[in-house]
């Protein structure tokens, strides 16, 4: 039996769906697969369900471990288990896998259906919009209508907030950590320059490399250093890295070889994420980020954009997180209030920068547990 | 006749070096050019010369325009000049082209003389402790033994900061803006992130590509564009750019074409970069600018490393500089007071962030005005 502080065994699972799914580009997508996990118990009035959203570069395993794969934890395992503050004793969570990622679910790697051919650069552009589309249909499947909430961090909180918009009526919460309204000029220039890199590598063939045999790592190399930098906040990279040399005291004097120790630790998630993440995957999920901009169909008023929202929020951002700073998720909070909505907003003082949404830190833990508890004896009473 | 506000003609100058130039690294260089240009009389007690260091994408062509190319105004040209704030109907200036750069000294396109080959990557690693004492050695031949002060900005400050360091009774001024007593961890890991694209782009060839008659304009390319993104405010790229489109008012939905202008202005940024840069300079200068670091050998004490330093400082950052933060300014101002050295220090208001530095910000040029008229007052006195 499960209990505080230890693993549980989570199970992946898929969902195949024939129909075609509109996407809000004008193209559709059918015949698709979404990946999945489950974690907990859906109650009698199917009333507990929280549905959480991934970012960048996550999947549908939020929780727990794969069987005899005793480090395989899912990404948000410190926050979402039997006894912790998204308790699955009493939830029950939902991880999927977005369309167009590549760790299970329907993306650029797998067989378009009308032409037989790996789909590469021919995957539909999706947006968030879409994702949460075809996660209201995977909620159907499993005969969920109303979720207790949705939950997500950075571009996952987009997702929450685009499900409050959506399906007003299908949640009761929404939580959105460590994300924003839109993106920044400097964030899309961010994700600009690390698709460069992909797409200028002549590995990546137009996106049509595994035809090749090959694969870009030159540039996925480049965009998961980019992406680091902007994850982590200056303070807790010099507190780690500092000027450290990484042998001895004195440089070598070279242009092309490591000498300090925030060189080696980029190379490394460099080359390790350029070993599992697909190219065209990073350009759809990065530009789904640059096209997430629900205030811009009102004329820029997210105070507009977010009068279809009826959920109760919760808001948590990090004060060093550079990446979607404070200030954005306090625009979020001023609209809801605009709008009257129930808003409650923590911003936690933490040195991690934006990584700090998947971190322990007692103030953030805290803050979960407490909004759960209190989601957990509303849905019961 | 020179006015205000009028460009005047420069002249590139040069000077070779037949001796050998010992190196930080331990290596050394010899039979060199140092590409110059100068502006203004040195006055008959050789007491009003102004040393102007440059940063990574600059030159000995600071200021006035070459004969019969309008265009073609210096990188300070705002800042020095007949009647500008840097006033050189009162001072001889001196701008130098530091050595590994591509704009005329020797540097990684030359050749070896040794080997009668392209350097290349075997061009030795250049510190800015180096060009501080190459830029001595100019100074030797042209007969200036004090220099009225030193100048520079970001990189450019380094040097003058250098300068103080190394030949203490050869300057009265040092006027630093926009700098930093050594880059932090996330200055490095940006340069790290620059230098990666170029390297590991194919037509690098280990640094020895114009064997190759290819360029890694790729890399170049990628470098420039996180170069830009560091030397803007997340504010002005907002105001400039915002989220707007390219065409239109929709997106297109595409991962690979320009959606964004912010994308567009980075683009062309990069593509004009390429045309022009060597690949093997922006790995030197990124290189001199990590491993700059005055307090190393003082365990640290930025106290104890500027003990040596007897000049006079004008300090200068930019409230939205990011790059070189005024933190950074403010250390070495700290650091200078402990010392009981005689410093001024303005913090601009500016909205730019490190591009501030070679903008019109009216107290920024007041600043310059004032304190080099009050140079002009002193060595006349």
């Amino acid at each position: 039996m499960p209990g505080f502080f230890m693993s549980f065994i989570a199970t992946p699972q898929s969902m195949r769906f024939e129909e075609v799914l509109p996407l809000q580009s004008g193209a559709s997508i059918r015949d698709y697969v979404l990946a999945y996990e489950t974690y907990g118990t859906l109650n009698a009035e199917r009333s507990n369900a929280v549905l959480v959203c991934h970012a960048l570069n996550a999947s549908h395993h939020v929780a727990g471990v794969y069987e005899g794969q005793p480090r395989s934890e899912g990404w948000w395992d410190n926050m979402i288990g039997p006894g912790k503050p998204v308790d699955t004793n009493r939830f029950f969570v939902i991880g999927v896998n977005n369309l167009g990622s590549c760790f299970g679910s329907t993306g650029p790697m797998h067989t378009h259906p009308d032409t037989g051919e790996v789909y590469g650069a021919d995957f539909p552009v999706v947006t968030v919009e879409d994702w949460v589309n075809a996660q209201a249909r995977l909620l159907d499947r499993l005969g969920i209508t109303q979720l207790a909430a949705v939950l997500g961090g950075s571009l996952g909180g987009m997702q929450a907030l685009g499900w409050t918009l959506q399906y007003p009526e299908r949640m009761r919460h929404a939580v959105v950590v460590a994300s924003a309204p839109n993106l920044t000029a400097e964030n899309i220039a961010f994700n600009e320059v690390a698709r460069r890199a992909i797409v200028t590598d002549p590995d990546f063939h137009g996106g049509h490399f595994y035809r090749h045999g090959v694969i870009p790592q030159r540039g996925l190399r480049i965009a998961r250093m980019i992406g680091h930098i902007t994850y982590l906040s200056d303070d807790v990279m010099n507190e780690k890295f500092g000027r450290q040399l990484r042998e001895g005291l004195t440089p070598k004097y070279s242009t092309q070889d490591i000498e300090f120790q925030i060189e080696s630790y980029l190379r490394y998630q460099g080359d390790k994420f350029s070993e599992y993440f697909d190219a065209n995957t990073y350009l759809l999920i990065t530009r789904a980020l640059d096209y997430f901009d629900p205030a811009l169909q009102y004329g820029g008023s997210l105070t507009q954009a977010l009068a279809r929202a009826t959920a109760k929020f919760l808001l948590i951002s990090f004060t060093t997180d550079w990446r979607f700073s404070p200030q954005r998720s306090r625009e979020i909070v001023k609209a809801l209030l605009d709008n009257r909505r129930r808003v409650s907003y923590a911003e936690i003082d933490a040195p991690h920068g934006h990584d700090a949404f998947l971190l322990d830190d007692p103030r953030y833990m805290d803050t979960m547990r407490s909004y759960f508890d209190a989601i957990a004896k509303e849905h019961h009473a």
